[in-house]
C-alpha cells in the first residue's frame, strides 16, 4: 500500500531523489490530507468518502485507508497538522524581545497559515457539524500561551478580544474566496493589523 | 393563557398603566424570549425545555406553548428578533450622508446591540446545532445591503472583510463573559474601530 503512494508520488516528482519508504508514507499522509481539506472544502464533509478522497489522487481505497481508518480520523488530522504549524510560529514569536516585533510576526505568520489553508474556512463555514470538533476547541492552556507571547501576563479585555478576532478570521475566508493568494494576503494583513493595532504596510490597498 | 402572562407583568410591574391584552401578550412574547435566550446561553439549548422557561418566569408550560410551540420556533423568534434591530440600526445609517459619520453610528449601533444581546455570542458558542440556523445563514441580500449602505456599490476586500469580522464578533463575546456591561461595550468600540478604520475615541481604554 505504500508502494501506491510512492507511484503517485513518482509520477509528479520524476526528478525526486530516492527516498525511503517512511518518508514517503509521510509524503503520501500529507498529501491525503491536503486532498482532504480541498475536497471537504468543495463538496462538504458529509458528501466526501475515503473512496472519493482515494479517486482524486489516483490511490486505492486501501492505500487511504492505511493511512486513516475514518474520515473524522482524517480530519482530526488536518487539524493536529495545523496546531503543529501554529505551535512553530508560536515559538518563534515567543523569542522575540520586543512587543511590536512579536505582534508582527504573529500578524504575518497567521496571514501566511490562513492563505495556505484558505480552504480551511470554506470549510468550516459550510460543515457545522465540523465546528465542533475544530479548532476553536483548542485547549485553554494554548490559548494562555498564545496570550501571554503576545501581550505579556496580563492581557487586557482588548488585547484578548484582539487575538480572538484574529482566530476568526479564519471564517472570514469564507467571504473572500474570490480573490487570488496575493489579494487575499494583503487583505487579511490588513485586517489583522486593524485588529492588533499595527500600523500599515506602506503601499499596502486599503 | 393570556391571563398568566399578564399576571406575571402587573406582579413585575405594579405601577404600569393598564394596557390592552394584545400589548400585554406581546410583553409575555418578549420576556419568554430573552428568558430563552439567557436560559440557552447558560445551560445550553439541548438542555433547555419549554417548562423550565415556564418555570423561570413563573408561567405554566401552557402560556409558553400559547406563543411558541416547539423550541425551535422560540429560537428562530429570538434570531428574528435581532434581525429585525440591526434593520432599524440599517435604516438609520442608511440616512446619514458622510461615509465616516455610517461608519461610526454603525459601529456604536452593532456595539450597542452586542452588549444588549451578550448571552447570544455565548449561546452560539456552546451550541453547534444552533450555530446552522443562527443569523450568518442569512440571506446575501440583506448582507449586500449593508455593504451597501456603509461602503457604496463597489466595496473593497478589505471593506467587505471589515464587515465580516464585525458580524464575527458576537463569537468574540464568549471571550469576554467576565467583563460587565460598561467594560464589554468600551472593549468591543475599540475592536470594531480597529475593523473599521475608526480613530479611536478620545479617553478610550486600549
Amino acid at each position: 500500500m505504500i508502494q501506491a503512494g510512492a507511484n503517485v508520488l513518482s509520477e509528479r516528482e520524476p526528478d525526486a531523489p530516492v527516498v525511503g519508504r517512511a518518508a514517503q508514507a509521510a509524503a503520501t499522509r500529507q498529501q491525503i490530507i491536503e486532498t482532504a481539506q480541498r475536497l471537504f472544502a468543495a463538496r462538504g464533509f458529509q458528501a466526501t468518502s475515503l473512496q472519493a478522497i482515494a479517486d482524486e489522487m489516483g490511490l486505492t481505497k486501501a492505500a487511504v485507508y492505511y493511512h486513516f481508518r475514518t474520515k473524522a480520523q482524517l480530519l482530526h488530522a488536518s487539524l493536529d497538522f495545523a496546531v503543529e504549524e501554529m505551535t512553530v510560529l508560536l515559538d518563534e514569536v515567543a523569542g522575540m524581545t520586543s512587543r511590536q516585533e512579536r505582534l508582527d510576526a504573529y500578524a504575518v505568520g497567521w496571514v501566511d497559515f490562513l492563505v495556505r489553508h484558505r480552504e480551511l474556512g470554506t470549510m468550516l463555514l459550510h460543515d457545522p457539524e465540523i465546528r465542533a470538533a475544530s479548532i476553536y476547541a483548542e485547549n485553554d492552556g494554548r490559548r494562555r500561551r498564545v496570550l501571554r507571547v503576545l501581550f505579556g501576563d496580563s492581557p487586557t479585555p482588548t488585547e484578548r478580544m484582539a487575538y480572538v478576532m484574529c482566530v476568526w478570521m479564519l471564517e472570514g475566508l469564507g467571504e473572500l474566496t474570490d480573490l487570488a493568494d496575493e489579494d487575499l494576503r494583503a487583505t487579511l494583513l490588513l485586517t489583522a493589523r486593524g485588529l492588533l493595532a499595527l500600523p500599515d504596510q506602506p503601499g499596502a490597498r486599503r
